[in-house]
Order: structure tokens, then sequence, then C-alpha cells
């Protein structure tokens, strides 16, 4: 069955407080829902997108060459099945895509905020989505889904709000973010910051529309190649060489630089650059130790069941990063909240977007009915 | 005791015959020597340079801050010891160091070649490098040594010069650049494609001198980045932030983020664009196969003693790359001219130049007088 596709904003009035102490105010959250609340409101799945997603996780709009990013996971009779389950997913702040963002007018003006928007942090993103589910009556989440930046949030969610998730299911994502990730974002940011067509942010809304941005592609290239790992590489390209390129050409290509060239120029034609940077800052100051002694203080507060997935070959958040949250919870005397799975992948951080079938049977297995507490 | 040093110059009018079919014409080399040549000119060690470096590999002038690139292992006493052995570094051509590269004159014109150069190879500097030998006598080297590129000049050596290097010692490299690699070149090279100041190659002599050229500093952090790895990083900078910056503000930095700035922008003081985009094209295309049926049938034609010198964690070039030409000589039963190391190292690819003494006796052993080719 089709899902009943629609894009609803939220507006809010009241202050955001930011972690930064400053104030987001007012602002509004893109989201999109799949499935029916039922009458407790005990069936609510928050599913929450990557740095690059938006609230269109599944369906597909008549326009629409591609579903949503997650639309072989969720869906009537799939994993997350909508048929039980109330699906909800949340534009972040910060993003383009229509939560508030760099781009959105800075009130009471009606220009945008540009570089006067206010650093937003994962703790931002997650306490803006709970006013979203205050207003809808959601007091409490069956689960909190996210992989990457959206595991970060559902990560976020189990220890800031630790009576609203009953469970927490994270995939490839990390603690706190280590320099090798934001060693990948600075080139994205930088190569953005330095191209002349960004003009230090004052370029014109939709200037790159139609040709896109070719300092964002560059970042995007560097991106997907942080996505990806040596082997996985060697395996989808090989050495392969674009044939209508001459092999002493100069400018003559492989085809992974094809690869990364079509995905970096499509990228920057559909995402803001000034929202890239905004949302890559946010991953890149993600530590869920911020605020809290270590570790094991911040990770004591955690009440719901926990699923942890990672992937083999995954560079930007290797799974011994994952681990050592599992590891911090034995140490707690709360090994039995969590599991912890490592999924072998040859496509590296990008499993969790690509290989579904590899760990979608443990997304099922989680959020099958079990109210004891003692599944794992 | 000090080196006498001395940078010379070579100039050829034979034209050298490139791999793509085109002809460089006249072309020079520019190199250093350390050391003494004996009476039989048999103490000849070639030592090849890597994509940024020159031939410059050891002492120190008296402008200067920093020796040559590999001055911990070249000198009195030192492993390669220039009591006993004549020591020759060749800068390779496309180089901006002093040997025929894109900047260089278009002869007969007086204007540099720019796009207008051919692409040269690995192979082709090779065979650059063999006219100055011959120049100078010398029709024999007691070892040809090289890492990264310096590593694929010297397996081109044993492969196409059989008769020529008595051992051959290869840090570092591969038998073909694999698409990771490529990957991140790309990053590099359409950095400075993009950049309206590299005007397409018809920038000012010098121009980038001063201020350096902000585009090629990005495509530097991105090889920056392939020269470590996620753990390498981790140790290296963890999740330190500069002390001036703010955590909340949008351009703040870790450390990592301004350890890539600075490197970066210092080399793009120092190399030429051009010369950058040459080179790592000839990285990119360096395959020990081409020309041949099989890998196997390239390395059938290896007469030398070889020393396969590979680093745990070298994402750039894995291990696994060195250990294949290894197997493969087992396979063809010249195992027994083969030693394969595995050096543990906490610097990934940048090892070959910063953690000397985790090799340097592998070198000195690869060195010693043995005549009998059963060492190994």
């Amino acid at each position: 069955m089709a899902l009943n596709l629609q894009t609803k904003t939220a507006h809010f009035t009241n202050p955001l407080y930011l972690e930064s102490g400053r104030i987001l105010e007012p602002f509004d959250l893109c989201y999109e829902t799949y499935g029916e609340l039922n009458e407790d409101k005990s069936n609510v799945i928050v599913v929450c997108h990557a740095l690059t997603g938006n609230h269109h996780a599944a369906g597909r709009y008549e326009d629409e060459a591609k579903p949503g990013w997650w639309d072989g996971m969720i869906g009537d009779g799939k994993p997350i099945d909508t048929r039980r389950f109330f699906v909800i997913c949340v534009n972040v702040i910060g993003s383009c895509f229509g939560s508030t963002g760099p781009m959105s007018p800075r009130y009471p003006s009606s220009e945008p905020y540009r570089l006067k928007f206010p650093v937003v942090t994962v703790t931002d993103m997650v306490r803006a989505q709970r006013f979203l589910f205050d207003r809808l009556g959601i007091n409490q989440a069956y689960a909190v889904i996210g992989g990457s930046l959206g595991g970060m949030q559902a990560l976020c969610f189990a220890i800031e709000h630790p009576n609203f998730a009953k469970r927490v299911i994270i995939l490839a994502a990390t603690y706190a973010t280590q320099p090798w990730a934001i060693a990948f974002n600075k080139i994205a940011m930088q190569a953005v910051v330095n191209d002349p067509k960004f003009k230090g942010g004052q370029y014109e809304i939709g200037a790159f529309k139609e040709d896109g941005l070719p300092s964002l592609a560059l970042g995007r290239m560097a991106g997907h190649i942080s996505f990806l790992s040596p082997n996985s590489m060697a395996k989808k390209f090989g050495r392969n060489y674009v044939d209508t390129d001459g092999l002493y050409e100069l400018f003559g290509r492989f085809q992974v630089e094809r690869y990364l060239e079509y995905n970096g120029h499509n990228f920057s034609k559909r995402f803001d650059p000034l929202s890239y940077l905004y949302i890559v800052k946010a991953m890149n100051i993600f530590d869920a130790t911020r605020n809290f002694e270590s570790l094991h203080d911040s990770l004591s507060r955690i009440r719901a069941k926990m699923t942890l997935i990672s992937f083999k070959g995954d560079l930007l958040f290797l799974p011994e990063e994952m681990e050592k949250i599992k590891q911090t919870m034995d140490d707690l005397g709360r090994g039995n909240l969590v599991e912890y799975i490592e999924i072998d992948s040859k496509y590296g951080h990008d499993a969790f977007l690509v290989e579904l079938d590899k760990f979608d049977m443990h997304i099922e297995r989680a959020l099958a009915k079990d109210e004891d507490g003692t599944r794992f």
C-alpha cells in the first residue's frame, strides 16, 4: 500500500535555548509521518536523518525519481512496519529542507541569517524535536532510530531524554566525532569558504540550483571517499578508466573520479552550502561526554534498551567507537540493556543507507514486542 | 662530517621518447650526489623521491631551516653510509624543482609549456634518469631505493631495467595505484582546476610564492589525510580544540584542522600547481602490469634482489598491495630474491619519511655486502 505522503511544517514561537547560550526564536520544523498514531500514542518510532538527508524518509512523491532515503526500511510490511507503527522523521534545525536554517529569515527581518545563524548542536536538534512531539501529544517513543548524524541524535535522545525512548537503535555513529572524520569535514568546509562564488555566505538564494557549486561538489567528493574504504573502492571501481578519456590526457579520468564528480555535482545542486557548513559543524562538535564528567557518567543516565549496529570497514565512525559504548555500559553493570552488532559489509559507512538486507533483521528484532526489558 | 652539498643540473639535447608517444626535447635533470664514486663505479645508490620531494635528499644548505627529506637515512655512518656509497638523487621530470616540468620553457620558445606539457609516467621518469647515469658512466647501481612515488620508480627500475640495479628497496608503494589513492588525488586535482586563480594554468610564474594557492593547500590537506589513518589521527590529535577558538564559533577549529591548514598552506607556497597535477597524474596511472600480460609476466623480468617494506595502517598503499609483489615472485619460483617486511607504525603512509628508526636496520641489512644472491 502506498504511504499517504504529506510534508508538514510546524511553526514555533517559543524560544529554543541553544547549547551555545544563543536563542533560536521563532523556528520551524518540517516533518513527515507514516502510518497511524494509535490511541494511547504508544506506537511512535522516531527516525533521525543523517547529514545530507531530510525528513522525507520513505515513500515517493509523484514528481520524484527516487523514494525517501530509507524507503527500504519503512513501510507496510517492511522492517519498520507502518501497519503497526507511527513513524515520524523531522528535518533537523540548520538544514535547508524546510526546518529553520541559515537561509531562513532572521525574525523580525525577512533577510536570511546566513553566517549570523547560531551554531547548533545535536543536543539542540533533539531538543527542537521534543517541542514538536509535545505539540503532537507524544511523550514517549517506542523507539528512536538513526544512522550517522541520525545515530548521534538517537544517542542524544537516550542520554539527555532518558524517559523518552524505550528503545534506541544507533547505526554507524559514535559517542564523539574523531579527528579522521573532522579532517574530511575540514576539506568540505574549507573548499566552500575559499570559493569566491560563496561570497562569504552572501550568495543569492537558489544561486546554485541550476549549475551547482563546484566547491561544495568538491567537499562532497571528500565525503564520498570517507564513506567508503580502500577495499570497497577497489571492489567497486578497480582501475577502470572512462572509455572516452585518454590514459595520457592530463584530465583523463578513472571511473572512480567520474563517480565522485557525478555525485559531488548533483549534491551541490540540491544542498545549500551554508546549511552544509552548519550541519558539518554540529557533527564535528558532537561529543556525548560534553557537560558530563566522563563517558561513564554520561551513559549512566540511559534507561532505554539499545541496539548498536556498526559496519566493518566504516572508516568514518569505526566499529570500535560503537563498541566502546557497549563496553562502558557493561562497566556500568547495564550490559543487559545493550546489544552490539558488527555487520560485515563492503560498503563501509554507507552501508546503513544501501545494504539494508545485511541488518534489517536486527532492526525488526529490536522492535519486536517485549516489555520485560530482559530480551538482550 | 658535513656533506659537500651541491645541486647540479644536466642538460640533454637528445629526445626523450615518452610512453605516451610524445617527445620531450630538450630536457634538464637536476640532481644531488653524496659520497664519492669509487673507481669501478660499483658503489652507486640511486634514491628516488616521492610526490612532493625533490633531489635534495640529504644535508642542509646554509639558508635552510630543515635538511633534505631523508637526511636521517643518508650520510656518513648513517644506514645509507656515504663513507661507503655514492648516493645520487635525481629530481623527476614534471617537477618544479629544476628538472624539466610544465613551467619549463617549451623549446624553441621561451614560454612555459603549462598545459601543453606532455603527461609523463613513472616509466618516463626512470628512463630520463638512465640518460643521466649514462652520462656519468654509471651502468649499474648497487641499489635503487625509494618510497611512495619513489618506490614506484624503484619497482620500475627492477622491471624495465632488469640489469641496472643489483638490489631494489621499495617502501610504502604499490604495483598499481588503487582507486582509494586516485580518489584522494582527485580532490587535489579538482580543487586546483576549479580555482579562478589557477587561470587554466595561465598564472604568472612564481605567483603563489608569497601567499600560496588556497586550492592547492586544500588538495594537500586531502593528501595529508590519506597519509595518516583514523587511529594515527586519534593518537596524534584526539579531539583537542585550538585554545583561542570558540567551540560554538562556526569557524572555530580542532587542532587537526589547524594542522591541515598549516601544512597545506606551506606546501602551496613551495610547490607549483601544474607540477602537482602532472606528478599526481603519473602516480594515478602507474601500473606495473601495463604493457605486460599480467603482474606475473611483468615481475618475471626482475633480476634484482628486492626488499619490500610496507607499513601497517598505510591506507594509501595497503600492505597487501606490496605483499602481492612478494606472492607473485613466490609463484614465479623467485621468492628467494624477495623479502617482504611489514612495519608496525602509527604513522601510516608517512612512516617511510618520519619513523626511520622503525625500519632503517632493514635498509642497512639489505645493503650489507653479499654477492651470492642467497641472503634472503
